[in-house]
């Protein structure tokens, strides 16, 4: 059967979903309800729960899944879900929260290979070292947390994805720059954001946790990056030369960076970073978008709306 | 016979050479001298004219071909030529600027090929015939103009070797994000500053016309753009877009544009020649500094200076 | 009869009227209903369209004609109309937009005539010709569209009387200042917002168009400059200095311009404009304070509030 | 006979001067010597006073009248002095100050005059009678001392002269926009710089006082509006609003004014203000500069350097 | 009885309390309704007043003492006030607003007597006789008013107990920075927010007079200083830096100040007035949370929102 | 004997002196000398060392002892050391350059006492172990380091005196404001600025290491507390905590700080250190300033200049 995102006014549906967010409100009757937005892989849709009890409100929560018995009307131009039936998911149901988010577009143990092969590919002993460790000890969050809580790559896996997207472009940017060292690159990027696995709470619905937001990613991570030479008795200049590059990727200290580029592969990673998540940004935006329209203003780009040019066929929709 | 760059203390050399800068001070015995820099295709050399008249003085200025008779010697540490006899190249002289000056490190001819390449690979026929046209009209300068006064591709076709750089930037990434559009891109990349053909004065020891002090390359260009549009008969989106992709290409109202990107292409535009102009000026800094040492500060990117990691062998320098 | 800005409690109207705005929502019976914002010459009035269809919503939109019979009701101290009967205005009804939206207070022959007499006070013949026959291209926008979308001259022929008020006090400035170049300083002022009639939808409910987005009234117009000259066949410093005028009269780079003033006139230029706009707004706000009493904020002065003293008597109420 | 700003290469000259300003240096044969720049009301010119002793040092100070034969001499083509003999003025000598530095140029008399009119046209009492008081109480200082250090207005009599200009501009203004209350601006104008009496040291080679450094000529003047209404026994609004046209007038927190205006008058003062400064700055800058020039960078003005058009005959240097 | 902070679900009360806020809005049936907040000294509590009348509008309003008979619900969690009978209190009602509003944490006696501790402890007798002259002068509302109308000190008294929390201050940091003159910092702690008794309304729901919103409470009290010292027949140094002292205790123009802190007492000043106000914000801010919470955002401290430590008891919110 | 601080004109000297610094220069006569900044504990006086050789050039640099037989002359009213003989001093020399070089006023046996009472007196055992821990591990570059290259506490000993002055201040608030967590900010102030000792290169003449440029002393300290925690066996909230006070402490991300305070005490804690920091720079400043005059400009104060109040007699100067 299709889902949520293919759903036409008057279809019938039983189905598992995951409560992507739950607000309470008052009717203007005076009585209680509350607005769920339900997600599968495939979209999602709003639907209300009217005269809902505070058992409904502990219960139907953001990252929990329900089973709803409902079907699909039309409100002010816009599907909207009418729920007959609904109930909490339990064990034995045969549902994951992974069936029902959205997730990078390549396999996990493609990503695995894809990034294990840069690892392999960094000649200085030192540096391929501690990636290597570092990778194995945060193997499973690395390869299924999402990079951010919103903006881009807010998807499971997107954390490795925008790795693997990193890394693609790190490869041929350095065959036209040869002076670049690869090492340093590979495993700059590898590691940069590899502190998200503290600094957020899961995989799905993340928040921020006590040591992310006191902390950070870039400290927490450039910590793991000491106390992994350690482990491995390493010292030296390749050390704090990994540290800075870590330290320094979001490229200003007003950007939460201690200390700005000072390294010419640190300056690099950070424009990398920064080239990877506004192009993914853009392009999810200007997928939505018609030819001749401006998107959505984007915030983390200064709030600017972007646009499709009208000549262009819409070609890139059916693309993506 | 090898050039100033590669002198050695006790040389005597006759030679043509390029005054890069000439300034005039007065001794302490209440003469006037003049301080030349003197520059070949291998590198530069102070040199003193003593007791200089205002003959001198109006010969040898920036920009002028000299002969000197001479030889170098020592001046704490540093080499110095001692003129012997000096006077300015003629027409006889079998000897031109472009001997004397650095230039990009590809032929023009395979420049000229290079980007011709990109320019019939634009499938939008408006497009590309604009593109065309431009840098039909302009051939010469385009190839032959730096693509700026100081910092980064400062010298003889500068300009056409910073969009060689550029294409193939763009060309690696486009394949990475296929939902990008070639033809934008590529047009963007060709066009965006060949303004400075007309916003600097000429090809060598250039300086700001009026024109590029009350205009700007980027407004310059812009209007190009449509009186070719106009020449040519086009009309519509093509021509906004490509006005636009000129006009922001700077990225910021702050520094320059009037418009910030509003297209993807255009924000990338913008990120390529930022990541061109940065990586060049950060290898040539680092070319000159020895591992574990750190460079000059680099006045466009924030005043920073960058660190070659000690545990490098100095094998760039080398290459280089 | 008098208008809707004169209306009391009580009254019953049949009327054309302009929808000023139209906003959708829900009522909280759950039925879909609009509130219109109408307005008449004499000033505006809120409206309740209850159980809209969507026949409606098509209909009712911004900048359209309605004749509606009602009747003027307060609701919470404010008046409102109660819509008895609504419909559109067709060919057939002897009603124009410009009957209903306010417009400057000067005629436009008034306007024209005053203008040309300036344009004809250009000495320089150069810069006299590039006005005159830009002036004539965009003749009939030129004098009916407003100077912006909201804040300052947002009514029919705003930009010309915007213009009539700047070259009043160019005039008088240049006697005081007799060194300033009236030719430049008389065309800067009429052609500097011209590129307005490009970048605005319309005279009424004006909208920004892709264009006006991309490339921004500036661009635009600095480069109508060079196309004019060149159909005109003049060439040289007057044509670079009237494009230098145009392109900076923004002030500074973050404000649009992409160079700043640098020409005593273009600083002139902006100072004169930004005089105009900011008086202009501060005597709307302050005809509607009272003494004593501190205005709404205005957004684009720094959203301050300004005061009205009190020991003024409120004549200028009066007399506006 | 000429002036200092006539002379020609090899005139003997025996003439009073100012010293404008004196630095010590040490030649290269180890011996001090003095570097003046002496003064008189057609110009200046430089002179080096040899193998000075330690009274001469503290005899030549800056803003010191001397005497003086010497000739003209040409060094590295600029007029220079050669001192033959050098005495300090004494009050025998038939010299002032105000001989041999520049004021403005009207007459102190004219400018009483014409300030006294505009403090006569004030029809609200409490605002006259207030300004009226000051002026008389400030009446010398006020129309002897400059306006400013530097940058603008900084001659003799420059304070009254700069007022002139402003009320001259308002009164053009208030024509046409006659909502302005002219009561107001004209005191505001007359006030809103008189506290550079206690700010500045004195009339010629001003230097900050520690009142002027600790207090600044902002606050010293609105205390000083507040005190003469207690002694004239007003009280209310009017004196409210004096004060805040005088705390506003430098238009913005960052630029020193405790309050931004916040009164459409206080908003036009700053507008003014800042006008006539800016042109006065722009005109002197401009007469120095060739058509087809650019003008020295003028620091107050974001650095910029300004454009003489090349089209333009150079009358405006005859005419000044 | 207990106050309205200590009322729990199903209490009835008839009590005094005093109207924080009140705001009109319309109920889903069309029908006017009021939202009250309500206080005591114990705290405050939300109550709905239905089918309000023009009549409750123009009596119920901020600053107002009500008497109310009603019943605590519970909506949504949160207590309510049902309201069954309301009435304006009269004079003849045994209450005061003093009885309502929160004050500071120490009798006013005590802290007159502290304070005056400290103006009898000033050597200087200029600054001593000025600053005892001022607090004579303003003695009732200096130590009555807040020192702000919200974030630190909104209370009763709070501008005199944030004068005795910075004298406590100042002198522990004296003792162990002896080189600080205590003359200065005790007169300009005292003196520095006095300016408040006039640029604020009242004691209580206190809003901005006229003079506070276009002089400021920083210029009002400069200025009394000098009107203050000539009472007194003081002249000199003292005065004008008692002054800079005041102008400058914002710390930088931007906050304010026109003069930055200049002098070594004024920096020290800035520092323990910030000081101050921030720990009682974030005191108060802490004090609401739970260990492993963070704060509500703190908008005048960047809308940071503070972590109190999960390892801590929460034994702070019981003391305080 | 007295030091160098101490000397008058004639006076002739053979004394142990340290190089401050040391400057090549070509004299008028093209010979090269030196100038060296030469000083003992009391003070510091210039020298020229002419006609100096390549081997003086490789001798004398900054950081090294000198003998110097001379005698003090006035060149332009200051103090010089006309140089006689110098040489190198050898480890014969009963001379250690702490014998040389200022240090803090205060033993440092009696700076361990105080600091070590302080860590003895938090309670947390999490917190103490780990501080106890941090101290021994670095106790004797702790006690020796300067806190800083230049500004403040740039002397030996200066970053424990920088604690101890700290500690002082952090008892008497935490008296004044009792909410405040003792244990926490004591432990904070002991180790916000510990990882100078990586930072910086030595005790004397420092300069930073390339940790500490690529790292910083705030990343590097965080570091350390979690690799000492580990070592201890301690995990959790504390740990964390005493983590974020270290990266928080330069209060702003523009800093440096990779997070701004989130902990009151860490809040407290930049604060103190400000404080600490300002008034040490400023008396310093004081010090050399007469009454009535300003100090020099104070760069890390936002380029100030502040005034000494002429009232004041210039005990301090004495006392100090």
């Amino acid at each position: 059967m299709s889902g949520i995102g293919q759903c036409k006014e008057g279809d019938a549906i039983t189905q598992y979903l995951l409560i992507k967010s739950a607000t309470k409100s008052v009717a203007s009757n005076g009585k209680p309800f509350m607005t769920l937005i339900l997600q599968d892989i495939t979209g999602d849709i709003e639907a209300k729960l009217w005269d809902s009890s505070e058992q409904d409100e502990q219960d139907y929560t953001a990252d929990t899944i329900v089973k709803i018995e409902g079907d699909i009307t039309t409100f002010r131009g816009k599907l909207q879900l009418r729920i007959k039936r609904i109930r909490l998911a339990t064990d034995q149901d045969p549902i994951e929260k992974s069936d029902l988010v959205p997730s990078a577009p390549m396999e996990i143990t493609e990503m695995v290979d894809y990034i294990n092969q840069f690892v392999f590919a960094i000649e200085n002993p030192n540096i391929q070292r501690i990636t290597r460790a570092l990778v194995k000890k945060h193997q499973q969050p690395f390869f299924e947390y999402p990079a951010a809580v919103k903006n881009h790559h807010e998807f499971v896996s997107g954390l490795a994805y925008h790795v693997v997207s990193m890394l693609k472009l790190a490869k041929s940017i350095t065959e036209l720059y040869p002076d670049l060292d690869t090492d340093l690159l590979y495993a700059g990027i590898i590691l940069h954001d590899m502190g998200k696995v503290t600094e957020l709470s899961g995989v799905t619905a993340p928040s921020y946790t006590v040591e992310g937001k006191l902390l950070g990613h870039i400290s927490i991570m450039a910590n793991e990056v000491v106390q992994t030479a350690q482990e491995l008795g390493i010292e030296g200049d390749e050390v704090t030369v990994l540290q800075h590059l870590i330290l320094s990727h979001h490229g200003k200290t007003e950007w939460g960076s201690p200390k700005p580029p000072l390294i010419r592969e640190a300056e690099v990673l950070h424009m990398i970073d920064n080239f990877d998540a506004k192009i993914t940004m853009l392009n999810r935006a200007l997928d939505k978008a018609n030819p001749g329209d401006f998107t959505e203003k984007l915030f983390p780009m200064e709030n600017r709306s972007f646009y499709k040019p009208a000549y262009l066929t819409n070609t890139t929709l059916v693309e993506n």
